[in-house]
């Protein structure tokens, strides 16, 4: 058996040196840097930093949310369950997707689950932070509520993954967030580790350099 | 707004259509067909599907085992969130990341948490399903054990992400697979979602074509 790295310290160390090493990150503000870093370090692929989109001021508004103890509204149990609850400090984290009566509401919506959900979200939505890592639909239906005028969350992290629909729900809150701050993967490739990294990294307000 | 698919059959058809339109599966079993295209379909990118190692026999000692009530050992909460728990049967879903003692026991071990839990999977492993979606450790310390005379899973999924470790253990256990079925994908690139994403598709069982 060859050896291999065993200190946990150690290995998120040389982890987050590698990233550092290969993914140019001088290009994103301090704020932003972290979040890059953990995004790169939950998938294995420095190349998504290239296909980022955010706006400038989103590091910063997610950071403040959480530290106010604002909710984190996951579109599915893989993005809650990649949160690391104690750094969270006051804030909750909601998922909704098996919720009663969802499966209903989806039917008489015309709908998925994964969309009719964020229905529910409508009480704790003002201030929040969104994370997506699953669903396409979930973030359309939550752009058509903005557009109806609905209160606005602190930021919308949109991950999500697929090849119907995720591209286009991103390329969608990029060009239009609707008054929100977001960070997006362009593109099919996104997640659940990546959307609960990015919750990570906010809530830990870490900077590096 | 742009308009966008709600229906989740079609969207399910849809996404499949297009992993079978570009990933060339004409390449692999009819009972491993399914399990790459969920591979896919969990990450979005259809070329993972040439980074793949796995054991002639492995999809059919996946399902074999489920469709006999084999537990699910996890290494990590968002591969057991992943699973889609009605496709499972008797299966049942383990995931020690948070067992109490755990952190004693790694500082005992001098290694992750991660790898110290796989101690904990002794009395089940026999015949189990082993899918590792996260921690590079904890199939090295697998591998460990195995080499130690453990009994032996029936199928270890090896999709530990990152960039250090994840591409060398899964060369470890691709290159001496210590007479195990496995599957596994080569490189920095794996995470939770392909992890449940492979379990999902042998519990379903379902074959395309």
């Amino acid at each position: 058996m060859r050896p291999y790295l065993k200190d946990p310290a150690a290995i998120y160390a040389e982890s987050f040196r590698i990233v550092r090493e290969e993914a140019r990150l001088e290009r994103f503000s301090r704020a932003m840097e972290p979040v890059v870093t953990r995004l790169i370090h939950a998938c294995g692929m420095v190349e998504i930093a290239d296909r980022l989109a955010f706006s400038p001021g989103a590091a910063e508004a997610g950071r403040a949310a959480l530290a106010s103890g604002a909710p984190v509204l996951c579109d599915c149990e893989m993005v809650g369950a990649g949160i690391i609850r104690r750094h969270l400090g006051a804030s909750e984290v909601v998922t909704t997707i098996n919720a009663p009566g969802l499966p209903d509401l989806a039917a008489k919506l015309g709908t998925t689950r994964s969309a009719a959900q964020v229905e529910l979200w409508r009480e704790r939505i003002e201030g929040a932070v969104v994370a997506i890592g699953n669903a396409p639909t979930a973030l359309f239906h939550l752009m058509e509520k903005l557009d109806e005028g609905w209160p606005k969350p602190a930021l919308i992290l949109g991950f999500p993954v697929g090849f119907v629909g995720a591209a286009e729900s991103k390329a969608e809150l990029a060009g239009d967030p609707r008054g929100c701050d977001f960070i997006a993967l362009r593109g099919r490739r996104g997640g659940s580790a990546m959307a609960s990294a990015a919750v990570n990294a906010l809530a830990l307000g870490e900077t590096h350099g």
